[in-house]
């Protein structure tokens, strides 16, 4: 099946307004899952005078009623497991200290479980930092950045910034990454960056197909897994592929399943001469507050197939209720996020949406239609599905234009 | 008074051995005050081998016994307000989400206090990555890195990362940084960095003298300011200057007076087009806990009079002692670091303090008789001084070997 064929046109006019948008808003950094979700939300109040990263946030916070559903940032709302909170409380009072040892332990124990070195795990306040970094290093002028589309969209960004050609190759009609067309994209590619499960889509791609993609990709090309998701779903790692290779670096995050999006701790595995190579871009001692939470994280058992679980059962009762309502869902997510092709303008449907107060992600400009819905408690998605069906129900409104008053909407992402 | 003029000659076999120390260290990534001080301890116990950093962390841990006196790292053993650490127990359980509310009150807050809008300040975790990006960004090939010596290596560091010459100026006979000699040394520099008070020697730099410098640098010269210790002496600060020129950046850390080195939070203060050129090297969105517990510090009014008290008291004190006995202090220090010329190697005097179980600071290329002693608490003071001069009064080791056993010592900065 293959969805999202059809484009509404633009007016003359609201393109223009887009335009406007997406340069105010590429003249601000951002560089993070909750830098593009706040953009799309403070897009549509921004007129199209040029912002501040801290007027986007004004605005932002302005057009978010307190009590709204947030489902726009792949967040999880489970936040930190009680052994984290704990261990966050327990330790802050060694704050004065710079802490080597807990930034250790946190290394060792992810070695452990993931069958690889300590030397080639390095801790970072989160992934955005080491895929920043990755494609600053890897990528540049005559070296391009190599993704699909839609995906997510960091890593564009950092190639823009690198002054790299940025190629993407469209998704399989199974929505996985199309390993023989980013194989093939550019024999100089400097970074062929995969997500998996894929953001936005929540799609697997296939470990044989990684691996295919790693024997038959250019050789010099660096290849950046970001298995920011890889808990939520049933996709095989590719971790162990670091421990005999120089040209590939798998991110981790506990923004993600472990709930601590807020709390900043991710993890980049690779070749130390590669780990070594991105410490250039910077390196910063880690938070004791981090690496301990990630730590006990790490350490109980039961957190994964708990919340993979609930998150799954959301995720599936949403669907179910889309499908039977013959809404079209984009297939194969098994991720905290999924696509719906809305069949009329995307941004519009989030600002309808938002003024139900059920704040939903992004479009990606490839599908501007689709959007991205991240998976909040089963709660929240009762309070999605009843909005969304309201919204649905309601005539496609003539105009393109934005409605008056607080909106949301992006003119999509730089990377298209 | 100018001391430290007399330097110990190497024998050959010594220096072919600091030479392979100097050039494994160099080898991992050392770009915070915590990763130097860790070096200066490792570097004894590493041989002439390359090691990760997870290796060097691990001879540290090896080489410190868990009851030593901690004074290598200006440290402030008082560790977080009680405020901060109330507050980064109770926002522990919200760490699921991202939250740009708690940055922005953290840059409301700060703003505030110290007449700048919000829109110029930058929160980063700590000030070493505003410090690096800032180094990167302004100097380059044909661009130099100006800075006086002995100071804080990082910028250095970044400096060669950046293939930037380094240019180093003396500090005058009163230990201040020389801003003529700064002013003069390139027409073409990058940037020239200015720590006040200076790290390692504790000193101050007026701020007319920084007023004349930026008067009188080269225009497109950028000044980047690091007042991570300024709430320790009575330097006046320069960060109102950032209102009205788009040459200066003012770096600010909650590490050293608010003790929450292992937080993770710090500040970058500069025309929001500066800071805007920072974010294209990395930008993260900030940890709840470090952006509640840097606000809730800034809004306790007795921190900043009665730590700056304490630690002077306790600076007081041990330097009374050491002058009494006839030991060489740096004079002028108004931080929680001094420097002492010990009339002999620094690395033998860190190496026999380590032995007594106080681990004193690194040694300075162009001093290496000289070493940097953080100030403790007055506990670890009197350790200090009751140790100090048993070593002192031990007879100088002929030969400048490493003793067997765990030792500490570091060929020096690379800024030299």
């Amino acid at each position: 099946m293959q969805l999202c064929k059809i484009q509404q046109p633009l007016s003359r006019r609201s393109f223009v307004r887009m335009a406007g948008l997406a340069a105010s808003l590429s003249s601000v950094g951002i560089f993070s899952e909750s830098q593009f979700a706040l953009a799309a939300q403070a897009a549509g109040a921004s007129g199209q005078k040029p912002m501040s990263q801290l007027q986007m946030m004004k605005m932002m916070m302005a057009s978010i009623p307190k009590d709204a559903v947030l489902i726009n940032a792949n967040e999880n709302p489970l936040g930190p497991c009680e052994a984290a909170r704990s261990a966050i409380s327990s330790v802050a009072s060694k704050g004065g200290r710079y802490d080597f040892a807990e930034m250790m332990m946190l290394m060792e124990v992810f070695g452990k479980q993931n069958n690889v070195a300590p030397e080639y795990v390095a801790v970072y306040g989160g992934s955005s930092e080491p895929l920043h970094y990755s494609v600053l290093t890897y990528s540049g002028p005559g070296h391009s950045f190599v993704a699909g589309n839609p995906t997510y969209e960091a890593g564009g960004r950092a190639a823009e910034i690198a002054k790299a050609k940025v190629i993407q190759t469209p998704l399989t009609s199974a929505y996985a990454h199309d390993v023989k067309a980013l194989a093939a994209a550019d024999p100089n590619a400097g970074v062929i960056y995969l997500c998996n499960p894929n953001n936005p889509t929540g799609t697997i791609t296939s470990r044989k197909d990684i691996l295919w993609l790693l024997d038959n990709k250019p050789k010099d090309t660096m290849l950046l897994v970001d298995e920011a998701y890889i808990h939520l779903s049933d996709a095989e790692s590719v971790i162990d592929q670091t421990a005999t290779r120089k040209d590939i670096i798998v991110l981790r995050t506990f923004s993600k399943i472990y709930g601590m999006a807020g709390i900043r701790c991710g993890l980049a595995v690779a070749h130390p001469d590669v780990l070594h190579k991105l410490e250039n871009c910077g390196q910063n001692p880690m938070a004791i507050t981090s690496c301990i939470a990630g730590r006990v994280s790490l350490e109980d058992t039961s957190l994964i197939p708990t919340r993979k679980a609930y998150i799954g059962e959301a995720r599936t009762e949403t669907i179910k209720f889309l499908t039977d309502n013959k809404y079209k869902v984009i297939p194969g997510s098994q991720s905290n996020c999924f696509m719906i092709d809305t069949g009329r303008n995307g941004r519009q449907v989030m600002a309808a949406m938002a003024k139900k107060k059920v704040i939903i992600g992004r479009t990606w400009s490839i599908w501007p239609n689709v959007v991205r819905i991240s998976v909040g408690t089963k709660e929240d998605m009762a309070k999605f599905r009843t909005a969304f069906k309201e919204v649905m129900d309601a005539p496609v409104t003539a105009s393109l234009e934005y409605p008056a008053g607080p909106t949301v909407g992006f003119a999509g992402s730089r990377l298209s």
